[in-house]
């Protein structure tokens, strides 16, 4: 069993649990067999945003087909 | 005064607060004089969860009696 | 063009979102142009709060003028 | 579901994989209910010890009963 | 002369050797050109796995074409 | 041979040293075979203290019996 | 809006910058959307280089269309 | 309530917990309401000192006024 | 003694050495007796810049007046 | 007593604890009264050995004469 | 101008600036032209020491000659 | 094949690079077999240099002879 890893920043303007799963989301859009992810870094962007806008930059791990 | 700390890790399908507190909850059942608890992970659990599972894990730290 | 940043910690009886939108809203009280900011430390006070007291620290990039 | 973690450091003569074995088996003579280990620290100890003696400190993660 | 890195999680009932060769096979599998690993992080699986099962996560970076 | 280590915060209106050892004798009151100690943070807590207390969150090694 | 991250290790014989450059130019020439570049590591490779090769390794963020 | 957070560093010819008290006296001098300092990093400087000279570096939190 | 540090984020479209100085500068037009600065983090923004903009985050250390 | 530490990097066609191993004997070929070891990194090179070599980067201890 | 940085631990029974002083002391034995010193880790040696052992990991600066 | 590691700090009134150059070219005075480098600090000098002047704590990595 072998797992491969991947970086993702989801973003959000409700919240950090949002950000993190608008994230894991886009990954489940082209990746199967996703196990687990881990909380990088959390942020909030305001400049560029329409109010503040809430990031999760996430790990996700998913289990590779033999 | 002296003070413990120990690492626990809640789980919550619902939020990273949720999460936090369920491992607080469960310390408060056999220890008093909580004072504080720290973040040092968040995640969520996907494979083996119903659903998405958020992790918090902190160390919680409490009083030590005399 | 150059940023400063500095550090605060919000606090809020409700979320890690409104505790980061404490801080947040501190500093947009004395200062322009806040660009983003970044979650450093997640926690909880118990022991001095009524009820848990969630805090973030969050370190805040603002552009200065010239 | 809540989890706690513990640390312990295994000691082996002959492998960092031992060293590890050594604290998780001493982790299951008390605690049932072990999920998984985290390698925190590898160190060999040469001074008081017989020949090389190899260490793993380890931080081991078992859930906790209702 | 351009390298990328990804990472992968191996895993082996034996050692942490064979898990991180099993995550360098797999790679090698898909991939050509790959120069060097880096290990990031040792642990043991124990709840869901058959026995203890040792994981290896690695940086695997390879030379990109040009 | 196996360590257990566990974390304790000492305090003293004196010094880091005197903060550092009232953890150590507050854990030897309950475990022998202590080996050593690691300091993780050192601080200064004013606002709940009578005068600057000092703080040392040391991290206790002791050896478990067979 | 979310943001994938990837990294790269670029070289070069005359600066950082340059380096930096090169796996930024490597990535653009496969992915559009790139938002920015965290640098890393940097160092220098002697021993299998013509002279002294600076390498920078940087994790680049771009934006995944919907 | 929103804490503020800044670094100072403190010396003295004597003792850490001089040079801490050091730092933490010069901002006593124009801030209130200073709540805690943690330690960030210790050092002696020697070349330019006349002696030893042991130097704390602190961040220093304090509770801002509504 | 005591100085104080603050956190400053300069650009360049040219180094980071330029991006660096950028920071410096800025800080020299309103503070005095800046003793040294420390790198932080580099970086390159793309999206919003330009072409590519190097950013050198930097601490910067100055001496407090008495 | 006083401990010098220096780092050294071993390797190994066979095991991580061989290329530990290696670093260590090699230093024993010049320094006496070597206390402990600590990994620091753990990698595996490709591209530049023949086969696999695993690499331990250590760092040992050993006591200074007086 | 180049400095050198070599790593020493020094001990005292006494406190944590002795056990640096301790390194130092040793350090400018065979060493001339120190420039500054950063403590890296502080423990406490129990089991092997004659009563509580304080200890401190220092790197230490030296300017090369020409 | 073992390596050896040392850390040395260059300076340069002119850049990064120069800085990294600098230290490399002192250790060549006296090391053969110098293999790789890598960057661990890069900061600037203000208060003690003659204009600024860019450091660059550099860890260099030589083969040792057999």
């Amino acid at each position: 069993m072998v797992f491969k890893k991947i970086t993702m920043i989801g973003t959000s303007p409700d919240s950090f649990e949002d950000a993190t799963d608008d994230a894991l989301s886009r990954a489940e859009a082209t990746l199967e067999n996703i196990h687990w992810a881990e909380v990088e870094n959390l942020g909030v962007e305001v400049a560029s945003a329409d109010g503040r806008e809430y990031q999760a930059e996430v790990e996700i791990a998913f289990e590779l087909e033999d």
